[in-house]
């Protein structure tokens, strides 16, 4: 059977494919595998029926026959592991795209979630604006790694995977900031990931339930 | 031949297990597998030579017949991968643990690290106080959902896995903050991790370093 993930009823981001939903979208899309989506209203999240698979009430998780799953990071290998071409065939090249996965949701993706926190839960208090000055300058130091690490690569170690999917989603997330903009290698990097044939159908495809929801 | 791991030539936790070689030590000891350390001072870090393998300059990394990796979750997975021990032998068990190998460095170690983040780099500002009493309150309501999960239980799902061990290790840098002891269920479960035989001589051989330091 397909597996089913679930995904907002009503995305906060408007459609932008910046809800993880996209990234487990995207990973299905890059396998070929069809799935089914069960939305979710932000009230249901917090419910005990959905607590039992996610326990921090969050969206997406990931059902198949029986198995459930929460944490994007932990919905993507999963799939990758399922189909093929998200992650390298050889044992190396695999744990070094693992690294990459780890690296976009631990080390780039913390001061990157920092600024939009601190919009949401300190945006009406006095230190705002010179403190996001000072989140900025944190994303700026892991972009400028990142940027270096980079270099003039297509992706970030030899085949794109399924480090490069998240790295791609978590870089996303700093569009209304500027940021990526500043290292010209990056805002093409983030380019040539939102090229790729199986990101047009998981944009769509959330984009859709915005749209639908009205 | 052995794994060799990096870790701080002096490390700014004093010896107390929370630089995040204490994680990849742990494992190594719970798969039996004997490892060698290479020390690195701050400035090292930064160098070339140790970019070249770990983009973000910083500790731990894992190297073994001309394999290396960053980033503590993907050695730890490549740890479990190799010994038995940190990853259930069931598909569906294993991605569970999975789950919870990110769970813990994400969802959990966010706003952990925004603390530790905060304490460093805005100590001296006059949001100070004010804010890092609303980063705790964001760091509080994880820990009601995991503890909420965790109920009764010995370890998340099962058998103590990866996801474990990363979680111990993310709880334990909320040791100065009193937070985990908030959650009676919470601080049984860091006891138990740190009660285990193989975490024993891994907290030992990082202590051994800072001691030797002097």
């Amino acid at each position: 059977m397909n597996p089913t993930i679930t995904a907002f009823e009503k995305s906060p981001d408007r459609g932008q494919g910046l809800a993880r939903d996209m990234r487990v979208r995207w990973a299905l899309e890059e396998v070929g595998q069809p799935y089914e989506v069960r939305l979710l209203s932000f009230a249901e999240m917090k419910q005990s029926a959905h607590l039992a698979i996610h326990p921090f009430g969050q969206i997406p998780t990931y059902e198949q026959d029986g198995l459930a799953l929460f944490e994007t990071g932990a919905i993507v290998f999963h799939i990758a592991e399922q189909g093929a071409g998200l992650l390298p065939k050889d044992a190396r090249a695999r744990a070094r795209a693992v690294s990459w996965m780890f690296a976009a949701l631990n080390t780039i993706e913390l001061p990157v979630l920092e600024l939009t926190y601190a919009k949401f839960q300190e945006g009406d208090q006095p230190w705002f604006e010179q403190r996001q000055r000072m989140v900025k300058d944190r994303v700026r130091v892991r972009l400028a790694q990142l940027s270096r690490w980079l270099g003039k690569s297509e992706w970030l170690d030899g085949e794109f995977s399924a480090g490069d999917l998240l790295m791609v989603t978590v870089l996303m997330r700093l569009k209304s900031t500027g940021l990526v903009e500043e290292f010209a290698n990056l805002a093409s990097y983030v380019a040539r990931g939102q090229a790729r044939a199986a990101y047009k159908p998981a944009f769509a495809a959330q984009r859709a339930v915005f749209k639908a929801a009205g």
